[in-house]
C-alpha cells in the first residue's frame, strides 16, 4: 500500500529537513491508512505498539514531495510486523525505511489477544 | 480555497479530539498551500506571522474527516489577513475558526517589506 | 505564576525560530503548571478551550531560554480567562503573549458548568 | 547522564499515554541534554542521526512524571551510539528504551567527519 505523506511546514527542523521523530508520525500515517482502509479498523487503533525502528537514509528537504509504502512482512498469534518506506515522491529515492511490531491488544480487558482470522487474512493481504 | 486536512492519530488528545494548538498548524496547512498553489510562493515562507486567534466552535473527534477554507479578509501596505474556516467534512459543520496577520519579511535583510504588486493582486483573489 | 519552559529541539523550524503553533502548547503547559499545582486541579484537564490568541513579539531562537508568566485576568461564571506573557529567560524581552478562554465543563454529562466557588478563589489567586 | 522529562499536555494520544512517536523526541530532548551540558555543542545540532530504534515496555500515562537516562555505548570513527532508558521517576519502572547512531557531521561542507578527540573524550565519559 503507497500513500502520499501531506508533509507539514512545522515537521521541518532547523537544517529544512524533516525532524527524526516525525518519521514515526509518517510511520502512524501509513498504519492509520493500512488499518483503517486495508484491515477496515476503527481510527482509534485496537492494537499496541512494542517496538519501533527507524533508518535515515538520505535528507527530506523542505518542499519535496513524500510517500511512504507499507507492507505486511511478519504475522505471529498475537503480533504483526509492519515495514515501511519512504520515497521522494519525485524520483523514488529512498529517504527512510524502518518497521513496527504491533501487539492485538484488548483496551477494556487490558490484555494482549491473539489476531482474530478475518483481520490475519487482511493483514496479509497488504 | 479549500482544502482536505489530513489529520493524524498524534493530533488527538486524552479526548479523543485534536488538541488545541493543532489547529494552528491546520491554519499553517491552509496557509502553505495558499501561499505555494494560490502566491506561486516558496515552501520556505517569505513573511513572519504577527498575530493568531482560533475560536474553537465545535468537537472534531478522531475519525471525523476535516477540511479548510482560507480566504484573503485585509490587505495593508506590508501585512495582510487570512481568515480560516475548518469544517467537518461530512456535514459542514464548523469545528473553528480564526485569522491570522502576516507581515511580508526578507529574511536575508532582517527586515520587514512592503508586499510587492504582484503578489497583492493573487491575494487579493484568494 | 512563572514556570521556566523547557523547549524541545522540535519546536524550532526552518528559519531556526519556535514554531508559530508551538506557542500554543507553550500556553498549554503554562495551563498545566495553573491547573494543577495552582488550582489542585487533575493532568486531564476539567475546561474546554473557547479561544485563544497569540501575539508573536520577538523572535525566539534556539538556544535562548524561555519563560511563561500566567495570570487570570476575568473571571466570569463559567469562564475564565488567562493572560500569558512568553519572555526570554536572560533578558525578559518579551516574545509572545496572548490569552485563552476556558469553560468549565463535564466531561461525563458533556455540558458547561458554572465554577464551583473554592476553584473561583484559587483562580482569583492566581 | 538524567534528565526529567518535562511533559506536555499534547504528548498523550486518544488512550491516554504517550504517543508512540514522541519517545524519539524525549530521546532528542536526552541528546540536547547530553550534547550541549556533556559535551559543550551547540543547541544546533553538529551531527545527522542514522538510526533511531525503540522498545515501548510499559504504559506512561498522564499524570506520571517521566525520567531520561542517556549513556553511550559505542564509539566508531565517525559515529557513536547513545542508549536510552525511559522511567517513572516515582517507582523506576521502565518505560521505554533505545538507541540511536548518530554520525559527526559538517553542515558546511555536506560531509561526514571524524569525531574529533576533544569530543570522543566527553563522549567516552557520558
Amino acid at each position: 500500500m503507497r500513500i502520499p505523506l501531506a508533509a507539514r511546514y512545522a515537521d521541518y527542523d532547523t537544517k529544512g529537513h524533516v525532524n527524526n521523530a516525525v518519521f514515526l508520525t509518517y510511520f502512524e500515517m501509513a498504519r492509520a491508512a493500512a488499518w483503517v482502509e486495508g484491515c477496515g479498523g476503527s481510527a482509534d487503533f485496537s492494537f499496541i505498539l512494542a517496538e519501533a525502528t527507524v533508518k535515515f537514509v538520505s535528507e527530506a528537504m523542505i518542499g519535496q514531495a513524500l510517500e511512504v509504502e507499507i507492507r505486511t512482512t511478519e504475522i505471529r498469534t498475537k503480533a504483526w510486523i509492519w515495514s515501511y518506506i519512504i520515497r521522494d515522491a519525485s524520483d523514488q529515492r529512498i529517504v527512510a525505511e524502518g518497521s513496527t511490531v504491533q501487539v492485538m491488544y484488548d483496551y477494556e480487558r487490558h490484555a494482549t489477544v491473539p489476531i482474530p482470522d478475518a483481520l490475519r487474512a487482511r493483514l496479509a493481504a497488504l
